[in-house]
C-alpha cells in the first residue's frame, strides 16, 4: 500500500523527504504523492511542507491505527490483522462477529473508544476516548472448552509482564486476570468463547487496560487507578500494545503445541497478587473465607479453607485482602 | 394476526366458510379475505373456493412453517417464535446469530432445506429438501459452560422419547446424543454455545433427525437410516417437531431450576444404546478399549478399561461394538 510506504519514509527519515525522491522511488506522478500526503493529515498526522525541501512528519498521532500498530511489529500471529474502530460498542462485540464469518486467527479489533464496554458478568466498562487500550484477539486454538480458562491466565500474565517492559510498573494479576497496581486495577480481561462440546470454534480475548486516564469517578478511586496514575507520566498506547502482542504470542504459540500451561505456572504464581493471601470465595449461594495457596495446572486456585479444608476455585468472585478495598 | 385466524377458521371447519362469515368475524372487507386466501395458496395450501358456500381446506403443504408448528402447540417457553427458511446454510449459524444480536430464549429455528449442513466436529450432515426436521434452539441457561454438556443429554433424551411417542419406534441414545434406531443414526444433535469463563450467554441445540428419506446413498446404508424407512410409513414432520418442542421443554424446565439432570439419568440410561457395551474410545492420540458401565451426574460416560481400570470420558468419540457398523 503506497499509504503505508510514504508513512515509512517520513518516519525513517530525519529531516526533509523531497516529493521528488517520493515520487521517482514509488514511481507515481507528485500529484498522486500529495494526493497520500493530504489523506494522511486528514488522519491526523502533523506534516510540514516546505517548497524545495519537501515533507517532514513532525507527529504521529496518538490513534492506534493499523499502519502504526504494524510498523515495526516483530510478531508472527497476533495484530498481522487489524481492524481499527474510532469508537465502538465494544471490541468483543466485533470480534465475535469476525470470529463467526471465519476471519483470520491473529485479528486485532481495537478501538479508540467503548461506548458499551463491557466486563465480565455483563458489567459496564468505562473506555473513554483514547485514555486506554480498548482491544479484542481472535484466537482459533485446537482445544477442548473446559481449557479455555488456561488463555485467560496466560494472556494476563502476557499483559502483566507488557506493562512491566514499557512503564517499569510493578503491575501483579488478581487471579484469574485482572491486573492491579498498588491494590487497585488497571486492566480487565473479557475472555469469550464460542465452542462446540468438544472442540473451540474461537476464543475471543477482551483487553481493556486504563492507560492515560488522568482522574477516575470518585466513587472508583480506591479501585481503579491508570498507568499514568502510577507511573506519573503519559503513557505510549502504541508502544504498549506492541508489547502486548509480542508477550501474548510468546505465551500462546507454545501453548498452542502443549495445550498445557504447567511451564508458566511458577512465573505466573510470582506476578499473583492472590497467592498466599487471605481471600472470600463467592458463589451463587456460599461465601467461603481461606488463604488462597496455589494454582493448578488447569488454572484452578486452591483456597485452604478457615477449618483446613482444601477446595478448588474455577471461577467466580475471589475478593482478596487488600485489594479493591476489601479489607 | 389475520392470516392465522383465517387457517384457524379454515382447520377447525370440516366443510366450507363462507366468504361473508369471515369478513363479518373478522371485521374486514371480502376483498382483504380473497387476498389472505390468495396469500395462503402461495405458501401452498391447497383451498377450495366454491360460489355460494366459500371456502375450503383441501390439503396443509408438508411445510415447517410457524403457523403449522404453533398450531395447537403446547409449550411456554419453545417455539413461541419461530423463524422458517425454505433453504438456509445450517440452522444453527442463523440460530447464533439471532443469539448475538439478542432473540429470546427459546426461538426457533427450522429449513425445510440446509444447503451446509453441520455435524460435530464440522463434518457435514445432509439435509435434502422436506425430507427432515432441520432444527435449532436458542437457550439462555445461567449456567456455567462445563454445564452444557448437561444440555445435550437432555436434548438427547428428549428427542428419543418425542420420536417413540410419534412413530412407536424403539429408538436408542448413542452417549451422548446421536438417536439409532436397530444400530443406525437416525438424528444427531449438534449443540454450541457462546459463553464467557464463568457463564454461558447463549446456547443452540442443532437437531437434525431424518424423517422420510427413502433411501440413502450405498455408503451410508449401513450406518444411516430414517424413521420413515423404520417405521415403513411417511411420519408426520410437524406432528414430531411439535412433540419434540413439548419433550424438550419438559426435561429443560427443571433443569433450570436446579442445575442438575440427576432425575433424568435412570430414564437416559434405560434409552442408551452405549451402557452394559464394549466401546472404543478415541482421543487425539490415544485408543481405548473397555466396557461402558455408568453415567455420572455430570452426563460423563464411566467406562471400565479391560484392565479394569474405570475413567471417566467427557467427549470425543465413542465406539459402540454394534452400533454404525463397528463390530
Amino acid at each position: 500500500m503506497m499509504k503505508n510506504t510514504v508513512l515509512e519514509f517520513l518516519k525513517k527519515t530525519d529531516g526533509y523527504v523531497s516529493g521528488e525522491e517520493l515520487s521517482s522511488t514509488l514511481s507515481v506522478s507528485r500529484t498522486a504523492i500529495w494526493k497520500v500526503i493530504t489523506q494522511l493529515k486528514k488522519e491526523g498526522y502533523e506534516i510540514e511542507s516546505v517548497t524545495r525541501k519537501g515533507y517532514r512528519m513532525v507527529q504521529t498521532p496518538d490513534l492506534l491505527m493499523a499502519q502504526e500498530i504494524q510498523y515495526g511489529l516483530q510478531t508472527t500471529l497476533l495484530g498481522k490483522e487489524v481492524i481499527w474502530f474510532q469508537h465502538v460498542g465494544s471490541t468483543n462485540e466485533e470480534a465475535k462477529k469476525l470470529g463467526t464469518v471465519g476471519a483470520k486467527e491473529g485479528t486485532l479489533v481495537v478501538a479508540e473508544e467503548q461506548r458499551a464496554g463491557k466486563g465480565r458478568l455483563g458489567r459496564a466498562w468505562v473506555s473513554p476516548p483514547q485514555k486506554g487500550i480498548w482491544m479484542s484477539l481472535l484466537l482459533r486454538p485446537r482445544i477442548i472448552p473446559m481449557d479455555a480458562s488456561k488463555i485467560t491466565l496466560l494472556a494476563g500474565l502476557a499483559v502483566c509482564e507488557a506493562i512491566h517492559q514499557v512503564t517499569g510498573l510493578e503491575a501483579q494479576i488478581k487471579w484469574p486476570n485482572d491486573i492491579v497496581i498498588h491494590g487497585k486495577k488497571v486492566c480487565g480481561i473479557l475472555t469469550e468463547m464460542s465452542a462446540e462440546m468438544e472442540r473451540v470454534n474461537y476464543i475471543i480475548v477482551g483487553i481493556g487496560i486504563n492507560v492515560n486516564t488522568e482522574c477516575f469517578p470518585e466513587e472508583l478511586q480506591n479501585t481503579a487507578t491508570s498507568l499514568c496514575i502510577e507511573a506519573q507520566q503519559k503513557v505510549s498506547r502504541i508502544q504498549l500494545l506492541q508489547r502486548i502482542l509480542c508477550t501474548v504470542e510468546s505465551y500462546y504459540l507454545p501453548f498452542m503445541a502443549t495445550g498445557a500451561i504447567e511451564s508458566i505456572l511458577p512465573i505466573y504464581k510470582k506476578h499473583c497478587a492472590t497467592i498466599d493471601r487471605d481471600v472470600k470465595v463467592s458463589g451463587r449461594n456460599i461465601e467461603v473465607l481461606g488463604r488462597a495457596v496455589d494454582i493448578t495446572k488447569n488454572g484452578e486456585l486452591v483456597v485452604r479453607k478457615e477449618d483446613g479444608e482444601m477446595i478448588t476455585v474455577l471461577s467466580g468472585e475471589v475478593s482478596v485482602r487488600g485489594v479493591y478495598g476489601y479489607i
